[in-house]
C-alpha cells in the first residue's frame, strides 16, 4: 500500500487528468484545477512549518497552547477564512515535572523515561523498589490481586506495525490501564516498554486513566531501548532495583479551546461540511506529524479554494481542536456546544495520522456517498471494508449521528514518532502533504457542493 | 560498497571454501576452520552484549569506567587468555550536569542540547543573550576579531555521509575549536549543530579543546531537529535571545587504564600483535558500537583462536584501551608505559568504527605485506589506497614505526549513532559483528605466525 501510495504521488497529475479526459468519473475542470493547485502548492507544509516553528510544542492547557490558538486565529485570518473565532472551553491541567530513573542494582545504570499523561507524582525524591516484570499486559490481568505490594511493576510488550495502526489499540491497553491494574494489586508504580514501533531512545508519553476506585499510583514509559536493558537485565535472574522519580503535577482548571474558521457556503450556509485537526500537542516534541500536519491538511485545503475565488453552496468549516491528546476533550466541547446544529452538519472528517499520503478511503455513511467513491476515484484511492468515526475528535459527533468519512493514511512508521521528543517538522515530505491537500480539498469541495443528504440512514460507527 | 559488504556476509562461508579448494590464496584448514567458527559464532555479540547491559555506559575517569575495567578483567580471563591485567593511568575527570536551553524570543520554547566533553559550565543558573549566527565554521573563522561581545554564537553546517566517514574531520572542526574562535572574538558561550549524520533529537557529544591563550566559554551540541529548528527562526529575521545552562565540572585527577589480555606465542612470545579497542564510552548511551563493539570483536577474535586450541608463534596481544573519547589517553599511555618495548609490536591494529561489515583492507606497512593481501584476499576484500595509523589508540605508538593495518568497516551510518543516547545494543547486528570477529581472528592468526618483519621500512603513517 506504501508503494501505491507513492506511486501515486509522483504520478498523480498525470493520470488523473487522463482519467478526467474520459469523462467517466464525473470530474469537471475545476476539481483538476483543485487538485493540480494542491499538488503544485506548499500550503500545508507552510502552515505545519510555522506552527511548529513559532509556536513549537503547544500542550493542551498550557499558555503554549493559547499561543497556538493566537497563531492560528492569525493564519486563519490571513488566508481568507471567515467567521474565524475560538470556542473556549476548561480542562484540568496537567505538566510535567523533573523525571529520572535507575537501576540501583545488580547493574547501576541510568534508564531514559518519560511520566505518561495524567500520571500522579512518585513521592519528592522518588521511591526505590524492586521490580516485578510482566511480559505483556494480559500477563499483569491474569495475575492474581495483591502480592505486588511495594514494588515497581514493568510491563513489557511489543507494538506491530502496520499500515492503519491497527497494533496502536492492543498495545495501549498497558498505557490505559496498567496503573489501575498494578494498583490493584497493591504496586508502588509502574513503568512500560513504550507505545511505539521504533528502537530509538525517545521514551512516548500519551494518556493513562485511572480507576475511580484505585488509589492512584505513578506510571511512565521507557524508551524501547531501555526496555530492552531492563529485560536483559532481568534475565539475569537476580533481584533488580530500581529508583524512579516523576515530579508531573496537576495545574487545575486551565483554559482551552477550538479555533474555527470558515468558508461561508452561497446557497445553504447553515450546513455545514466540517474538516477539522487537533492543534494541541505533546510537550516533548513540536508536533509536527501530531499534529500540526492535520492543521496544515485542513487549513490548507482550505486556501486552496480561497485562492482559486471557489465558494461552495454548503460552509466549509476547518476546526482547529483543543486538548484532543488529553482525552479528546476539544472534540467533546464541539459536540456539547453545537449539540442544537448537529444535524446541519452533512460531513466531518479529520486529519490526524501524520503527512504521508493516502492509500484509502473509509466511509461513515451509507446513504448518498456517491460523492465520496468519486472522489476517491480520481484520487485513485480504494474504498476500505472497514467503517470509520471520522477521526478522533469527530467521534463524540458521529456517535450524534454526524456522517462522516476518513482518507486513510499509511500510517508504517506513524509510530516510530507520535508522542516523542522525534515528532519534528523534519519527518514531513513536502510533497506527502501536498497529496493530502489535494485529497481534503476535493473532498470538501464537493461535499458542500452536492445534494447529497449523507445523514440519512447513517449508522451508529462508533468505534 | 555496502552491498558488496552484504553479499559477503550472506555468502562469504560457501565462497571462500571454494576459493580455499582451489589452493591458490595460501588458505589451509585451519584458517577455514577460524573463519568458519568465526562467522558461526556469537562471542563478539556475546561480549558487547554482556559489556553494554551489566555495565552500561562507561565515562573515561568515572566509577562506571572502573566497573568496566573489573568486568573486561574477568571476561578476559574467562576467555582463556593469559596475564590479564590493567594498567593503570591517571586523566583529567569530567562530568556532566544539568544541561537546559530555551529560546526566549521571538518564539519561546526549549532546545534540546548536550555539553561538548571538556566544556566549562556557564555561570549557575545560565545565560541569557542574543544569538549571532554562523553557517559555518569557516565563516566564523573569517569573522573580524571582537564583535561578538557578550553573544552566545551559533554554529551550523552539516556532516556528509560517506562509508569511511570522511565527513567528520571537517565537520568536527567546530566541535574541537568552536569555544576557541568564538571566545577569541568576544563570546560568551557556542552552541553548534551537532557533528552527526541524522535527523533525531539527540544532541551528539565530544571532546573540545581550548587554546592556552583563550579565556574558556561554555559549548555545547544542538541535536539537528533543534538546529533546523533554530535556523528556522533565524530566517524570520528577528533578533533571538537564547537562554543556556550548562554546568559539567572537571573533577581533577581520576583513574583510567588499560585491560591487558594474551596469547602468549609458543616460540616467539615476546614479538607483539596487537588487536585493540577502547573500552571507556559517552555517558550518553551506553556505547554499543563506540566501543563496545571493538572490544567484542577483538576479544572475540582471541577467543575463537583459543575455543581452536590454537596457539600462534607470536603473541597476540589483547588490549582495551581506557580514556579514549577524551583525548586518546589510553593510546598514549600504552605507548610511554610501551616505550622500550614498541619495536617488539610486529603489527597493530583497532577495531573503533561500530560493527558494520569491513568493506577493504587499509595497510600501514611498506613491507612484508603479503600474509595482510592473503588475509584480505581470503576476506574478499580489496586493498584501499589510503594508508592507515591503525586506529585512534594504535596512531601514538604508529607514530613511533609500529607497523599497523586496518579493516575498513562501512561506517555510512555510524554517525547516526555516534556520541549520542541512542548508542545502544540493538543497533548491532549479530551477523555483522561476527563478520568482523572473522576478520580479526584471521588476521591476527595470520600475522602471529608469520615470518613478516612488517617493521622494514614502516613509513610515518601518522594522519
Amino acid at each position: 500500500m506504501g508503494a501505491a501510495a507513492f506511486v501515486l504521488t509522483t504520478c498523480a497529475s498525470v493520470s488523473v487528468g487522463q482519467v478526467g479526459m474520459d469523462g467517466s468519473d464525473g470530474m469537471d475542470a475545476v476539481d483538476f484545477q483543485i487538485l493540480e493547485q494542491s499538488r503544485s502548492g506548499t500550503q500545508g507544509y507552510d502552515i505545519v512549518e510555522g506552527l511548529t516553528t513559532e509556536v513549537g510544542e503547544r500542550l493542551a492547557g498550557t499558555e503554549a497552547e493559547a499561543r497556538a490558538r493566537d497563531w492560528t486565529v492569525a493564519k486563519f485570518k490571513e488566508i481568507g477564512l471567515e467567521n474565524v473565532r475560538v470556542e473556549p472551553f476548561t480542562i484540568p491541567g496537567w505538566e510535567r515535572g523533573v523525571e529520572t530513573a535507575a537501576i540501583i542494582s545488580p547493574f547501576p545504570q541510568e534508564m531514559l523515561l518519560t511520566a505518561l499523561g495524567g500520571s500522579v507524582a512518585t513521592p519528592a525524591g522518588g521511591i526505590t523498589s524492586d521490580i516485578v516484570y510482566f511480559p505483556t499486559f494480559e500477563d499483569l490481568e491474569a495475575a492474581p490481586m495483591g502480592g505486588l505490594d511495594g514494588k515497581i511493576v514493568f510491563i513489557s510488550g511489543r507494538m506491530e506495525k502496520a499500515p492503519d495502526g491497527a497494533g496502536y489499540g492492543p498495545a495501549n491497553r498497558k498505557r490505559q490501564s496498567g496503573a489501575t491494574e498494578a494498583g490493584k494489586r497493591g504496586a508502588t508504580a509502574v513503568v512500560i516498554r513504550s507505545v511505539g514501533t521504533d528502537s530509538h531512545r525517545f521514551p512516548h508519553t500519551g494518556q493513562m486513566r485511572y480507576a475511580d476506585d484505585v488509589a492512584p499510583i505513578p506510571i511512565a514509559a521507557l524508551s524501547a531501548p531501555d526496555a530492552d536493558q531492563l529485560e536483559r537485565i532481568l534475565e539475569r535472574g537476580e533481584t533488580v532495583r530500581m529508583a524512579l522519580n516523576i515530579q508531573p503535577r496537576a495545574t487545575g482548571d486551565m483554559p482551552s479551546g477550538n479555533v474555527i474558521g470558515e468558508i461561508v457556503g452561497s446557497e445553504r450556509p447553515e450546513e455545514i461540511v466540517l474538516i477539522g485537526a487537533h492543534l494541541d500537542s505533546w510537550d516533548l516534541g513540536t508536533g509536527a506529524i501530531d499534529d500540526g500536519a492535520g492543521v496544515g491538511i485542513t487549513a490548507g485545503a482550505a486556501q486552496i479554494l480561497i485562492e482559486q475565488g471557489l465558494r461552495p453552496k454548503r460552509t466549509i468549516r476547518v476546526v482547529a481542536f483543543g486538548a484532543e491528546e488529553v482525552g479528546l476533550l476539544g472534540g467533546f466541547a464541539y459536540r456539547d456546544r453545537h449539540a442544537d446544529d448537529l444535524d446541519k452538519h452533512v460531513l466531518a472528517t479529520e486529519s490526524d495520522f501524520g503527512a504521508e499520503p493516502p492509500y484509502e478511503v473509509l466511509l461513515g455513511v451509507t446513504e448518498g456517498d456517491a460523492v465520496i467513491r468519486e472522489v476517491a476515484a480520481a484520487l485513485n484511492l480504494p474504498i476500505g471494508t472497514r467503517g470509520t468515526n471520522g477521526g478522533p475528535d469527530i467521534g463524540p459527533m458521529a456517535r450524534r449521528g454526524v456522517p462522516t468519512m476518513r482518507f486513510q493514511q499509511d500510517g508504517t512508521d506513524y509510530f516510530d514518532l507520535h508522542h516523542t521528543p522525534d515528532d519534528t517538522l523534519d519527518k514531513i515530505d513536502p510533497d506527502d502533504i501536498a497529496e493530502n491537500v489535494a485529497a481534503f480539498a476535493l473532498m470538501a469541495w464537493r461535499a458542500a457542493n452536492a445534494e447529497t443528504d449523507f445523514r440519512a440512514d447513517t449508522p451508529d460507527t462508533d468505534k
